[in-house]
């Protein structure tokens, strides 16, 4: 990501800035809880792209620093809100983020940073912004609710599956874009052009992490795996593998996903086995780069710049993490 | 309440067959959650605050009936991510509305009313109503996160209570009721004026849920009581009864108040008897008759109407509520 990291540098550490700056309050728990994920400096995938979206589209002003960074807070938000634990996952020992808070400071910090962004996106002023911002928000909550009720079904439809990451994933991806050409005062072909190609790298970006999550590479470089599969998500490489399965896979599957607290050992494994031998993990992938290369196809209305490759790099990238 | 409910009869018939309208999803599980608390018509008083301020101030156009369910929605997803139950809350049995659908729900769905809010918000267009609400919002998170850290604490000062129940409660009955004068166009002497008449109703209304929660006339109606205590939430008659206590009361204190998990039986009885020692139920109560006064001095700069009186109705029963 050579490319990217040269070209906003400067937009981003104005970004990370205005981040520790907005994550300021009274309460300092705010600052000390939020701090481990957000200014710890992640991938910032999501306030990148519409940094870039901006600059591709000619915009040579200041807006999108704002917006970028409020496109993380929701972003921020949602990952909080997803450290929440149910009882059952109690009942299996498993505590993280929330171990040391409880679970109840994660839910309102969370609050906190998504009421920071709407503050962020309201200092801007841009009716159009905030409708695009909103509609993202509701969509993506939709998608979370969607996936708790499609986890432990491992008779999960594709099109449900493909419901689900375009909602909790892709719609963000895709405003982070839109809002790019939207600062810029550009064409509508424009705008949704960028929210097709959000949209798309979004879709890549979700099915590579569901297949990153099962990848005996990942395993190898130590990194951990198997966190859907003990929360029993109903992901693309176990859909397609449950639907090619023979009655006993079937059995299998449904046992492991439909009920994961029953998880036993040896069972994260057999998984793996299963899918290795049905080859979902590639099918994935293959997707994955489809819709990588969906992303890239709608960028070509735009004339060859450092920014569309800055953009085409970060969709390789994506593609490649599964390599 | 007879004024109040004949003067918002039609507009809160609006406001409800928006919320039920608003309210939808495909996700189905997003309206079924939220229905029992939202649907089923509770008191509605925040969005009666911003119907009938913006009558008052002359308003006669429709856009305050989406700001008011706006309003509503921010309430049940605070009501929400209350909800949500830490791990001790459990150990101690203790899972309400989170026992159907496990705990993330609520989470999700409480994201998606504030979307909906945010939405609706947006929808009327007016970046200075967005931004009350936008600030509003982030007050509201923050005072619950310090409500968090002085949950336990029977030696919080009676200053640091006001900035919780300000920041938690009165933020929002003070953003209800600016809006209304900012629908209508008023000058800021009025919408000043209006905030003020919020903020004090909203810390009466608090400083009374307080006394309430201990009330032996509440528990003789057959109301659930002892819900703060349980919590061990430093509210205002405690820290007044820990202030006027002796050394064994204040170890009472500590031991009930620091340790909730850690309650027996007889303990809020005990509780109680403190209380009504020290008359701190009484003393709350003269207080938000106090903040009830003031709420009613920053109406008088406004002539008297129908819907003055009805402002000033919501006040006298609120605070009535506890006798």
């Amino acid at each position: 990501m050579a490319l990217v990291k040269r070209l906003v540098a400067d937009d981003l550490a104005a970004v990370n800035s205005l981040i520790l700056e907005r994550l300021q309050s009274e309460v300092t728990l705010i600052p000390e809880l939020a701090r481990h994920l957000i200014a710890a400096g992640g991938k910032r995938v999501r306030p990148t792209l519409t940094l870039l979206a901006a600059r591709l589209c000619g915009y040579e002003g200041d807006r999108h620093i704002a917006l970028a960074t409020s496109v993380e807070f929701i972003h921020t938000a949602t990952l909080l809100h997803d450290d929440v634990v149910d009882e059952s996952d109690l009942r299996r020992g498993r505590s993280t983020a929330n171990s040391l808070w409880g679970n109840k400071a994660p839910v309102l910090v969370g609050d906190f940073l998504f009421s920071r962004a709407f503050q962020l996106m309201v200092g801007d002023g841009n009716i159009k912004v905030l409708d695009i911002l909103a509609n993202a928000s509701a969509v993506i909550a939709e998608g979370e609710v969607a996936q708790l009720l499609t986890a432990g079904d491992v008779q999960t439809s594709e099109a449900a599956y493909h419901d689900v990451i375009r909602a909790k994933t892709a719609a963000l991806f895709q405003a982070a874009c839109r809002i790019g050409a939207v600062v810029a005062d550009r064409p509508a072909a424009e705008e949704e052009a960028l929210a097709t190609f959000g949209e798309e790298l979004g879709i890549a970006f979700q099915l590579v992490d569901d297949a990153l999550d099962y990848s005996a590479r990942e395993a190898l470089l130590g990194k951990t795996i198997g966190d859907d599969f003990r929360e029993g998500k109903a992901s693309l490489p176990v859909l397609l593998a449950y639907g090619k399965g023979s009655p006993k896979e079937r059995a299998f599957w449904e046992r492991v996903i439909g009920e994961p607290a029953g998880q036993q050992e040896g069972d994260l494994a057999e998984a793996q086995r299963l899918l290795a031998r049905h080859g979902t993990l590639d099918a994935t992938l293959a997707r994955a780069r489809e819709a990588g290369q969906r992303a890239r196809s709608a960028l070509e209305m735009f004339e060859r710049s450092a920014w569309r490759d800055a953009l085409e790099e970060i969709v390789d990238f994506s593609v490649a993490r599964a390599y």
